[in-house]
């Protein structure tokens, strides 16, 4: 599948059948949000990987979508490195350039993913249980699996409402 | 191309020949964009288009590295609309994943691209110039056009030198 039908195929998804995700599929998801551009290529994206069921319940109390973690098969948390900032917005972007890297590798693979956001709420505390160094901070976690089938209703603006301006 | 090739394949383009981007290229280049992921899906993304000789001359004066912006055949200035922000860091996130976007469909279309980040230090004269509406705010230039075949130096760290901690 061409990358602009990858992009445009993507959803998130939120629940996951009862099956395993490969340490090979994880290290080509890794591989390619490593390969993502950053300013000065500071490259200030750090992973974790969860998959211990253990682990990923304290993971689950941190998130009112505790479901959505519970049923993924793996967790690939990514924070930002705060020794290795130039520029806060600049390197907020390249982390969020890595997250759709890695994203897209996971519709590639046949995966699927959900891009956990309230989570953040409660970052102290998933820093905490993964025993996180302070120089790092959470931007995302990632629950990772195969995809149950179910009807898609993620849609999108026009892009004549996206234009705001041409020179041409 | 598979996409975790053009994850890898891609690279950041500053000098370009003088051959045109079509209106149908820029489109689909768009359309990659439009089809980021945000939360609450808010889309916070707006985009200018410039072609014009004399607007992307006075854009360059906005930056140190002017020759880019010169040898480039299209500018795509793409905007965080506060009207929909929700949360800063995930709304950067977000920019960043639409411009990650942009910049793989305009590898996989044979083109190139330089992510300017240095002009947001100029950015108040880019959205005066460019007479963008108080509730956006500059977030990246692209320069895109077809690349001067040149060496390739960038890099990225090794793998596990960016996995902080794995629980298995």
């Amino acid at each position: 599948m061409s990358v602009l039908d990858t992009i445009r195929d993507r959803r998130s998804i939120r629940d996951f059948l009862d099956e395993e995700v490969t340490d090979e599929q994880i290290e080509q998801i890794l591989e390619a949000g490593r390969w993502a551009p950053s300013g000065l290529n500071n490259q200030p994206w750090r992973f974790a990987v969860i998959k211990n069921e253990e682990v990923k319940e304290q993971v689950a109390e941190c998130t009112r979508y505790s479901s959505t973690i519970k049923a993924a098969n793996v967790l690939i948390a990514v924070f930002l490195d705060s020794d290795v900032m130039y520029d806060r917005t600049k390197d907020v972007q390249s982390i969020g350039a890595c997250i759709q890297n890695m994203l897209l590798a996971i519709h590639e693979l046949g995966l699927g993913a959900c891009w956990m956001g309230e989570i953040l709420n409660q970052r102290q505390d998933v820093e905490k249980l993964l025993e996180i160094p302070d120089n790092l901070e959470l931007m995302v976690v990632l629950a990772i699996g195969y995809p149950v089938p179910e009807a898609r209703t993620s849609s999108r603006k026009d892009l004549n409402d996206l234009i705001q301006t041409e020179f041409k």
